[in-house]
């Protein structure tokens, strides 16, 4: 098999290039462990910066978005009882976010893949790069037990934080960054209009707890639970007790409750691997970076990075200079590293460590009070939460 | 002895409050442990916000300070070789900060109280506060040898971090919220013009450095060093050499050199005692909170007590209303925890922590690549730099 550009991993980064490339008249293959069914229904990210949305529609893949999807333009932050509304257009000039499942921007890139995309094959398990610093880069996969090559101009890394394609960078080469965290997320899917029309982002002295929605029927609520915390230890009940004592107000607000239809525990990671090239090889999203899921980044810097390598390749085929892609590494991790930033404040700044101190638990009110008084805080805020500029 | 206003302690909390009350007719006594020459020596702030600068004017303490001090309309950021300007009056509508040392603030304000205002007695030292939830407290102090008493309506506590004021509080009422630091600042003053006309903060993988003055010929650098280190285990060349490094740019610029004429080493510690009231008894400036010096807020958040004081006061005179005495801590320590957390982000931001991993390596040049990117994050420092607004 032979395409110019071979992505690995049908996730949202992979499936939007192959979209990108494809528009831009470009070649793709893209190969995918699991089902279709299964990369339809892992549940991950909902919040799409601004940029993203955008990014979604210009590449014809955000129809279903703009009609399905809820247009947020604000969170509540909550507090000491107490309850701030960040307003991202008043902030940022316009600027909001779209709440639409990560689950239904694959369907709809899947969908366009095979009406009228390159092959899209899935059960195709990568599994190694090979000649990644040469012209002909050739990812070896298995498929129906047969292993098969696919041989590539360029070859894209979107298999996610457990896939092959960062193995083919020498170690030699390679610098780690990483932070792990003391405690997780229990999430759950409830059977109920949310309790509140845009996210709720709630410290308490009990731990963090977000208030999120997958449609006007779905809740999505998340708890801060002790890093290793089986979600089986948690009924329901005692799940939706702890959120209303976590979301409590002054006022007379209520978290209407419902059947929880599934619940499971995230783990928090911060992780750069750089760089995110190595000669034709390219990572891009959770191959190369994970985020703590705080402020929702993950997906939207995967979409950057396939946006900067979909530009790079296209400046390179039209003008014959690799300037762009050369520059792929460095122009993403700029991007990344903000994110990275604003994902641990956010973390930080609403999460409460097994052991903080009486001085870290003031620290943490007096930057929610700030950002509640200081418009230059809360637009440094709002603007981070809308997202950071693509790099290019 | 009688007095209204009993006050602990002539640093320039203390000396300014003298001034504020006298002003508005009420009378008082300070009380200082030290003789005149000491506290007009003793080397500490050096800049004064906007705010500060305002009252020490309003207060009729401001003329040498206009006529000597160096308005500084901005800061540099140093990291990663490059310069970054804080435009202070661009970003806040106006506001700068003021060079002046706090030996000159004490000099002026001890000149203005021997010349017109109450008591100011030197070598008085305070033994205990009594009676402080009673109408009538009382401050047993030393002076000549002999114990003696002062009667008072009020009494203010300015004597700082290790004075007596703070002790009359039962212990029981109290709470202490702390952090100490695993380094300290190596200060120097150096017969030399500065080599900057700004205050210069340079973050470096070898540890921070500021560059500072007292005067146009006066140097004013700091460069962290370990926790514990004796300022004699530098001598005055390593201290040049390694300032040279970590002020490194892609420039030119160059640090100027000139003989040393005091080197010393100063802790770093966070710390807020709360309440800052019990009863009749007031606790202004370091007798209720410590910061680290990045920032320069220590003598600031003084200021703001005293005048928050002062007008609580003059409130409960003119209308009877104890309301704004009752208020005084609360009001207090919201400001005070503002610079808390703004003292605490710089000082983190720019100091390298021992055993500091390569992800809060890359957070800190993120932070500092955001504040010199982002409107929103460059003002929200430059508002705390030039100061948090008074309370009440």
């Amino acid at each position: 098999m032979r395409a110019t550009v071979g992505i690995l991993g049908a996730g949202p980064a992979g499936l939007l290039l192959a979209r990108l490339l494809h528009n831009a008249g470009i070649d793709s293959v893209v190969l995918e462990s699991r089902d279709r069914a299964y990369v339809e229904r892992r549940q991950r990210a909902g919040i799409l910066e601004q940029g993203t949305a955008d990014v979604l529609r210009a590449a014809g893949a955000g129809e279903r978005m703009d009609r399905e999807g809820l247009r947020h333009d604000g969170i509540e932050l909550r507090f000491d009882r107490r309850r701030h509304r960040v307003d991202f257009p008043a902030l940022t000039g316009g600027r909001s976010v779209t709440v639409y499942a990560q689950t239904e921007v694959c369907k709809d890139l899947i969908a366009l893949q095979l009406q009228d995309g390159g092959p899209l094959l899935f059960e195709a398990e990568a599994l190694a790069v090979e000649g990644a610093d040469t012209d002909a880069p050739r990812v070896r996969f298995r498929r129906e037990g047969r292993e098969d090559v696919l041989e590539c101009a360029y070859v894209v890394g979107c298999d996610g934080f457990w896939g092959v394609a960062r193995k083919a960078i020498p170690a030699e080469l390679v610098q780690v960054f990483e932070r792990t965290y003391p405690f997780g997320w229990l999430g759950i899917l409830a059977d109920v209009p949310p309790s509140h029309d845009e996210l709720v982002y709630a410290r308490h002295d009990r731990g963090f707890a977000l208030l999120s929605m997958r449609s006007p029927s779905v809740s999505r609520l998340y708890l801060q639970v002790p890093d290793g915390t089986d979600a089986g230890e948690w009924s329901d009940e005692e799940i939706w007790d702890e959120l209303g004592r976590r979301f409590e107000t002054a006022d007379d607000w209520r978290l209407e409750r419902g059947p929880i239809t599934q619940k499971s525990v995230t783990p928090m990671r911060s992780y750069v691997h750089e760089p995110m090239r190595h000669g034709r090889l390219f990572l891009a999203g959770d191959a190369a970076h994970i985020v703590p899921p705080t402020g929702a980044k993950g997906l939207n810097l995967a979409v950057g990075d396939v946006v900067t390598f979909a530009r790079a390749l296209t400046h390179q085929q039209e003008t014959g200079s690799p300037d762009l892609l050369d520059a792929y590494s460095e122009t993403c991790l700029r991007r990344i590293w903000q994110a990275e930033r604003f994902s641990y404040d956010m973390t930080t700044l609403l999460h409460r460590a097994p052991g903080a101190t009486g001085f870290e638990d003031r620290l943490q009110l007096a930057r929610l009070e700030r950002i509640a008084s200081s418009r230059a805080a809360e637009t440094d805020l709002a603007e981070g939460y809308t997202g950071f500029p693509f790099g290019g």
